[in-house]
């Protein structure tokens, strides 16, 4: 599968689609600004058409942070005495130290050192390394590189600019029945990195078609590409007070994209329904997922769950960002994602907005036990099987009382939400049972 | 033991007693409507002259349930071509499926089989089935005896009869001090079987006659016998009101019969007053009890804490209904019942009981620690036995703060009720510690 | 380190100095009521000049009791027909029951075995006795003593006064920038042993020191000098309601002189902020600390948390009164407790009242992250050290939404008080956190 028509035709197979977004944005030379994050964004609006690409200029205030200068960069090398280069940005763009000023100067080998970073550890990995808010250049190579390193000087050229500019971000609304909404943040700042992070953008897009391809969606969607802290801030900034009255859940997309493990990163809070959902949909998928805690945080749920901002914002991912050897190098490549891995982020996210959109909170309005067999609501047939639905469905109409929504049945009964919610369909069609929706999300 | 005067003196024995109800019941083919239910009710109104036999028509309205016609049946058989009664529902009523309609036919064995149930796991057993809503007719039998049907042809009789009449019930109310009640509902529609269920009513027979021995009750009591399901909500659509206002705990008395464990069902909500006292007096009987929980219920309970109707009522039982192999099979006979299981069943429903009569809120009206010796009310001696009675009467009044009843007290000091009850009540005579009622039950 | 002075320059070695204190007051035969009771009330005074004595007359109702006659005894000896002297109350002053009337009488050695108390179990041990308020005399001496005893007659000689006069105590108000209060209450009615009890004395007079050298205190502190349990009544008889409406914290200081572990002994309720103070300083000192419930009290905390007075005292202990073997006995003495010991006792409430004087609830003032950088918070070198500690600030911000106290985030968060208090102090500074005082003590 290669095409966006191929992708809404059967989202099981979103995996490959993602996979492919990857491998088209992998050699761009994205950072939180610059002329690589926009390519990066109309890429997406390509596929988006409705995503707005919205930016703010350099020196903006966002709550305590200020937008720093735009950076782009052409070329960068280091070369020795006969003109070889032992280290090219053209060969990998991890190469050079993001936000780096332009330098042109012969150094001693000593006097490069402290310009190098690598990484002892993994002699083979080039390492990831930014600074931002300070002026700064340098050069990350491969340990094994920096070892062979003999010569008595070096030319260094990084020919980049760092001038007042302005950062982008992408923006799609996507309405539904209520104006309650989901959030979706990913980022989009990271230069040549597979897991994290071309997977939570790629996962994000696929994600946008699917939403939009739902006949009914009960929640509106607010889907962000951005830059990881700064672009959070930039975007809370601007939409703190909407997104407080209306986000109902929310989720990071980040590390989506390897076929390890499933992790799940909870909110401040803990207990919102963000987290309800993220934990039973990943309970479901794979028992034996890694529960992180608050205090392993890293992404942007640090500005979206900070004290007076507080979304319910919770993080479903497969290998969490630090806590894999190949994250922050130039070995989350490729290779560590996979279609497969892709398609298994795609899915955990998908099915927790599946369980959003469907839960409600019922209510059944017979007193006792209702009369199954005359509405033709109970298996003809006992078998091992209709026993087990029945045993379901019983269970559920026993807790709809109208104090627990259809999330916290199935945990009350141990059953998936899919099962709770397919028993309690037929009740619900014949009134039976009415609903009402959960929010303001109070349980 | 044998008669109900024996009984009023000496309830150690009431196992006994009961035993003897349950011999003299057992082989009345009871159903939820017909005579043999209505003898049954009779007989316990022989001993309870005060019980009330309510009747409603088939046709009445049961909340969501119609109550279906009256059954009765005089006879039913299969016979062979020579005339020998292969299946004869004299031998043990089981044999017919339960509401059977009438038939006087010839069928092929083919075609017969399709009428026979059995259990193929437990060859010896007669299974017991119903059919109360769906008409229907069938023969149950052991698979064994099955096993050796080999004639061409067989003749089926069931003489029996399904038409309009009225559905039965006894209900006794025992006066109190206060109008607040303790409920006890326990169902008379199963034909011939011990444990599940002529041990309910037995128990429930032998606790009336106690509860009707007691100098003082400062509840009343609602004793129901009724046929299960379809005669809970036929009494809840009479009596909710009433029930919702008064009914401060209560118990399905089922399952009490047997002597292989105890075991424990919660109400829906699981942290009624009558879930408290259960665990409390079953764990002083048997702390290895076992616990069940709202998803394995089956009884009554499952219209008494029904959404909407929500009563605190519990199950107290020895082999829990479903869970024990002779369940719902002619193997629930009087060999799997006895004396002594009965009496163990009979005294935690009578410790629970107990315990509700007893238990108030303490609060003592003494700033700081009292000064029980100028009181006497210390132990003279001090023995390893007045210490322990010290230990328990200090620590229950430091928790005599007016929010505890004896109950939590007794939980969070780790002794039995009685303890708790003993050490307190010289200083609630002496006044030391006042007293109110621990209803509405708010904790 | 003997002086006052040498204490005041270095509370690390304020073991020393308690322990000089016990030596000193090791001989003196206190009771509840008495001149060796003032004189230790002096002595304490002659250190702590603020020190009021107070006293109120035998007669005197102290909530449900009354204050005894006081006792004093000058001689108590048993001497046989030869004039040797067996037991002799100057050679260990437990040798007389505490409160012993005057007696002069020759005894059978069967009479007298009825006054004698001796431990089978332990024979080289004098237990301590006492009969407060029922009229009694006897002796205590060791088992292996009371073994030799074969003479046909005794001379039994107790020269003491039970007469009207008065029952003293000691109070200490330090006042702080508020008049929100900690209380420290020790007993001082404890003839010769030293654990339990002139280790709390002891450690009292020293914390009173080191919190009279505070330069800045937000608490007023009262310290309490009494006889336990009808001190304590009387102390609260005159001053509940101060104290329900001023003390923040409280707790009773008794057996922290030796040097076997750590126990903490809850508050009646068990999560006052005495109690989740005493959890966090002992779990930093010792996570072996011995966990004890309210069950197994004995101190004057029975009074301080009893129903009505319900004031938030815990225990903060080395070995627990009655655990261990050496408790009430002659074998409490100067070598079971140790300067190391007392030590740390004395650390132990220091870091409580430490951890009580920094505690506030901190409220960050920015939306989002702070960007530390820029305000030179952040550290300019990054190595594991700083990694370490900017990962405890970043989690201690984190949770500054203005519901928390610093003890409940460093309990969220898994550091010490000192690590979140250290890491949020530039912050305040900085006013970036602004704080507010954690009383009324709601969390």
């Amino acid at each position: 599968m290669k095409s966006k028509n191929d992708l809404l035709n059967d989202f099981d197979h979103a995996g490959e689609y993602c996979y492919n977004i990857i491998k088209e944005l992998f050699p761009l030379c994205r950072s939180i600004t610059g002329n690589e994050l926009r390519n990066t964004l109309l890429y997406f609006q390509s596929i988006l058409p409705e995503m707005i690409i919205e930016s703010v200029p350099s020196g903006y205030s966002a709550l305590d942070w200020t937008v720093p200068f735009e950076w782009n960069i052409q070329e960068a090398y280091i070369e020795d005495a006969e003109n070889n280069r032992v280290v090219d940005f053209k060969l990998n763009n991890l190469h050079v130290v993001g936000y780096s000023i332009p330098v042109d100067e012969w150094l001693s080998l000593e006097e490069l050192q402290s310009h190098l970073h690598s990484l002892p550890a993994q002699p083979n990995a080039i390492p990831y390394v930014t600074s931002y808010y300070k002026e700064n250049w340098g050069f990350c190579i491969a340990q094994e590189q920096r070892d062979k390193l003999d010569s008595e000087n070096y030319h260094c050229v990084i020919k980049s600019e760092l001038a007042p500019g302005e950062l982008n971000y992408g923006e799609l609304l996507i309405p539904g029945e209520t104006d309650r909404e989901i959030l979706l943040s990913t980022y989009v700042c990271h230069p040549s990195m597979a897991n994290n992070e071309l997977s939570g953008p790629a996962v994000a897009c696929a994600l946008a078609l699917w939403i939009k391809s739902l006949k009914k969606r009960k929640y509106s969607y607010r889907i962000v590409f951005i830059p990881e802290t700064i672009g959070s801030l930039v975007y809370l900034s601007k939409n703190i007070d909407v997104m407080k009255e209306k986000v109902v859940s929310g989720f990071v997309l980040t590390c989506v994209g390897d076929d390890r493990c499933y992790s799940y990163l909870p909110s401040r809070a803990g207990n919102t329904l963000a987290d309800r959902v993220a934990l039973k949909a990943l309970g479901e998928i794979d028992p034996d997922f890694i529960r992180y805690t608050w205090l392993d945080r890293g992404s942007d749920e640090r500005q979206y769950c900070a004290p007076g901002i507080d979304l319910p914002v919770a993080l479903v991912m497969r290998s969490k960002f630090y806590e894999y050897p190949e994250y922050h190098t130039s070995l989350d490549n490729l290779d560590f994602v996979s279609p497969d891995g892709l398609q298994g982020g795609f899915n955990a996210l998908r099915r927790c907005i599946s369980i959003l959109e469907a839960n409600v909170v019922p209510r059944i309005e017979i007193l006792g036990e209702p009369q199954l067999g005359k509405r033709g609501l109970y298996p003809s047939f006992s078998t091992r099987d209709t026993f087990d639905v029945v045993k379901c469905m019983m269970g559920a109409i026993s807790y709809c009382d109208g104090t627990m929504d259809l999330l916290a049945i199935s945990e009350k009964i141990g059953r998936s939400f899919q099962e709770v919610s397919d028993a309690l369909r037929p009740l619900i069609e014949a009134k039976i049972i009415t609903v009402t929706e959960p929010f303001p999300p109070s349980y």
